[in-house]
């Protein structure tokens, strides 16, 4: 069978496919052929050694994968072959408290990922995926919407009526945007391009902002919202946009830590936080039970992931680069045929 | 101006209309000229003495009311005249907890109600109402919306994919269904009327069911959720159909008790409680923090309430009838032109 | 090895001690030398016949046992040779919500239990205990300990200066005395006898009750509350005092229904949850997540559990008997060396 | 009456002595006999123009008093003649959330404060203080321990065997860790004084660490809690301690952001939130509901209140001084006879 290794981490170029022996599933574990993978940004950084942590190389990359469940291991009852599923994020973070050791256990970067034919898994990390959905709508899912559902819904869930800011429109934001709708909320969108806002209102987005247009747009968000400000943020840009965002919020509001794409360093004032009484969650993807509370609101509800292009496994490469140049909205996927 | 007044409580038979001064509003008051009321199940015990407590005769009867600020008193800035408002349920209920205290200002029964063409309330006891709503539509939500509305989203927040078990059609009801829909669930609405639950349908219910053609509609239920249970219950019945709403409930349900439809009398096995680790909680209406998130999502979402007639002032004891009949599905209003 | 095995469920005569062949740990388990078991009134239902659910037969009994680990399996890293630990009441039950999958791994009732000199256990299914226990200290928690931290800490965590009636001075209502005590709250005690309810103030019993002196025990804590009634009830009589449980309850106070020592039958009227605005959660035990929590905090703060009396393994049959009788003040627990 | 009066905000030297008309309170209001004041930081800001907000000129300063209920105006029945009361923070926040219209009623910043002989209060804004608190000790309460009440207790109850980061030995570190305490969960204190230190152990910390020979203070932390970190902070340095208390906590852990005595400039890294799923809560004082909370649990615990030193109403000035010499530990407080 065929897989992605990296073997170093100087970019994309260390991206190798490679030949490798057929695993074999011990106890409590699952053999899933891999039909299609999602890229996060995060891949971006694992590719580049900025991710935290020193991965094991080599590296099987990217933590998001669906498929169909080959062979099962002794003791195996919760999967059976030919259930069609995709992993989670954290291969150990079944329910409750996120620990060290279950952040250990993040695929395609603490450990193994998913960019490969095959892959066995403990089949405590595997969830069965909504009915309506193709192997690369699932592929979607594990990272992307499971941290935008833990953000809207674990934490403090997000009633009908309340105002949701999301900052661009990667991955994460556009399932914010949808799980938003679907709740009854209400979801501003922020992007530096006009046709992608306009996909955006064709989400659900009630308000959309030009960032480019507009630099300050944490005002246009406050005049929105009549000058009270948001209830929450799902904020993805981390230092660079952080500050806007605080300012975005009513007293009392709510931001969600997701991203960092405006990089890592820059220092950000607290004060705000203080002076708002506001809340900010750092959110790292989420457990196997809150993936499952979203399958079930997303097979009930038949929402449908928005892919904006699907590469084929020999251009994993360029799903990569492409992933990178900021022109996605919404997911990435590369299917593997 | 004229409005009704209870001077015993023998029945619909008691409402009489009187002549009344016209009321001022002291420091910290409104008037209100009031331009529909809705009726509640809890309107009818009242006339029949069945309402816990004395209720001071006479006693203006209803709860729920919407209508126009006309004057207001010294050192009121929360509304002014020509605001278009709804009476809290408590008046003096604002928000955190409820208390024995609350509970005395309770309108219609514990104070006098809204069935009058003006009324006095304290400027804190009223909420602004969505613009797109009539009187007649803000009327219905002061008791049965903010019942729902507590119920689903102040206890613990109903989340997309979650399933409601509704029983019946009456205002709770209703709203709870509508509440539901709006919040990405799933609604299982009983009824002894076919034709109700087609009209059900049409407002969202994924599922419906016919208590007098599956009197263990309990079992219906579990099998509508894949032998589950669901996630939540709407009880209004009381005592005749609290041990089925438990039946129906999956491991570490929640069941909330609105209201005693079938009667005051009659015990029920708790033993389930323990076994299946549900969770019950009595709801008495809500705060006024809570009405006025509820407005908001209905404005936002463009919430219609379920109107299913209004009656003229003068007919106001036929409403009562109407309302005792049983026909209904929905509110049933009054208006005072 | 020797254990006590149910061939029958006629009552305490159908324990039967028994030799086994040593148990070998297979993948992720652990083989634990027990020292200490406790016993739960639920181990009176199980030997009876009355315990919910077909127990396998023939039956180890008892859910809650302590001892060390004296081999572990493949792959097993949690817990290792020499480790003092306890199991958890449900083998499966690691954290997040209650399954029914886990109900049906209950040890001792479900599924084999822990009265024997070795058991098999999976290693997740262990928790490590507080240094300054012995093993007849760590066999009490299991079941009552966690059952009574679950209701104090883990539904709606308990707060200083809240007021908590316990009912009685079993098992599970002694661990709620002193965790209410350790975290600053104020409990109420009934017992029929003056001896008991003198060592509960020992224990930190603001307030204590005869309730054969003073039948109407429910008014004598509302007097004890200055009229407002308890914020906490932890209601281990099921039917026989659920009515003055909750009739002991301030507005919104919640009520966690724990146990049935009066019986499975008898009705409730259920009205005064819907007029007093109460919370009635059903408690089963807890996971394990919620059982190291409370080992954390039982460790910092020295608690110390309440042992009334200890029979050797060869009077496990006594030890039933005197459970049974009712005369216990906190646990009974079984050595077996 | 006599009454402190800012003219201006030029430091300490802008507080005057005046004499000012007794006040009569109006419908709704009492008039208070202040017996005491405590002084907090802020107040530092409020005298040193430096409060966010513009004060109205003249301003009585301070937020914090107690004293007796001297008159009610009309329709007053909270509060009567002769009751023992302390003013709230807020004087419109009675409970539920905090809105922009209750930080406009800031006392002693954004309208009039308590250092004054007399105040009205709306009668809304007092709460009985425990009868075993003087008036001195009742001061203390208003800001500085409901603030740590708030942080400790209402965002996320703080449970028993908890571990709590206490920065400094200031009025609200000072109460955070005495309640703490009284939770049954463990503090840890920093203090730049090992005589303070040792107080601060005398008073219930477990760990003490000496800030100034201890520069890497948050790795102490870390090894005080085997690693993991502490599950709370409360942290009142603002930008010149955040960074390390993000580094103090463990995983998923809470960090209560309550005041910036290292002043409001400086940028601190956000990264660590998201990598740790750490929880980031402004706190601003609490509501009337909270403070009556609190002043239970005082009561029933009988906590009493730290004060460093007392100083009379014509030394107002020097006790501002003592308080900005950071020489204190607990409350400073000023009696008004």
């Amino acid at each position: 069978m065929k897989r992605y290794e990296l073997r170093g981490m100087n970019g994309v170029e260390s991206l190798q496919v490679a030949d490798a022996p057929m695993p074999t599933p011990g106890p409590g574990e699952a053999l899933v052929r891999v039909h299609a993978v999602s890229l996060n940004y995060r891949d971006l950084l694992v590719v580049s050694g900025m991710y935290p942590g020193s991965p094991p190389l080599p590296l099987v990359p990217t933590s998001d994968g669906a498929g169909e469940v080959a062979a099962v291991g002794p003791g195996v009852d919760r999967v059976k072959v030919g259930d069609r599923v995709a992993g989670t994020f954290f291969e150990s973070w079944v329910s409750g408290r996120l620990t060290e050791r279950d952040m250990a256990t993040a695929r395609g970067g603490a450990t193994q990922g998913m960019l490969a034919e095959y892959v066995v898994s403990h089949a405590d990390a595997l969830v069965r995926v909504p009915d309506h959905l193709s192997f690369g709508d699932a592929a979607t899912l594990p990272c992307a919407a499971v941290t935008a559902w833990h953000a809207l819904f674990e934490v403090a869930p997000l009633r009908p009526g309340e105002t949701v800011l999301v900052l661009g429109t990667g991955g994460v934001s556009i399932f914010a945007l949808q799980l938003a709708a679907m709740a009854g909320a209400q979801a501003i969108v922020t992007s530096s391009s006009d046709e992608k806002l306009e996909r955006a209102r064709g989400l659900g987005a009630a308000t959309t902002i030009n960032y480019k247009k507009t630099p300050d747009w944490e005002i246009a968000v406050r005049e929105a919202t009549g000058g009270a400000g948001v209830d929450r943020v799902i904020e993805v840009g981390g230092p660079g946009t952080f500050q806007k965002s605080l300012a975005s919020l009513r007293v009392g509001g709510r931001l969600s830590l997701i991203g960092i794409l405006t990089g890592f360093a820059g220092g950000v004032e607290v004060v705000p936080i203080l002076l708002g009484s506001l809340h900010v969650d750092g959110i790292y993807v989420g457990s196997r039970e809150m993936f499952e509370s979203m399958n079930r609101a997303i097979a009930r509800t038949k929402l449908s992931p928005v892919i904006d292009r699907a590469f084929a496994f020999a251009d994993a490469p360029a799903a990569y680069e492409y992933l990178r140049s900021g022109a996605h909205f919404g997911k990435v996927v590369i299917r593997i045929d």
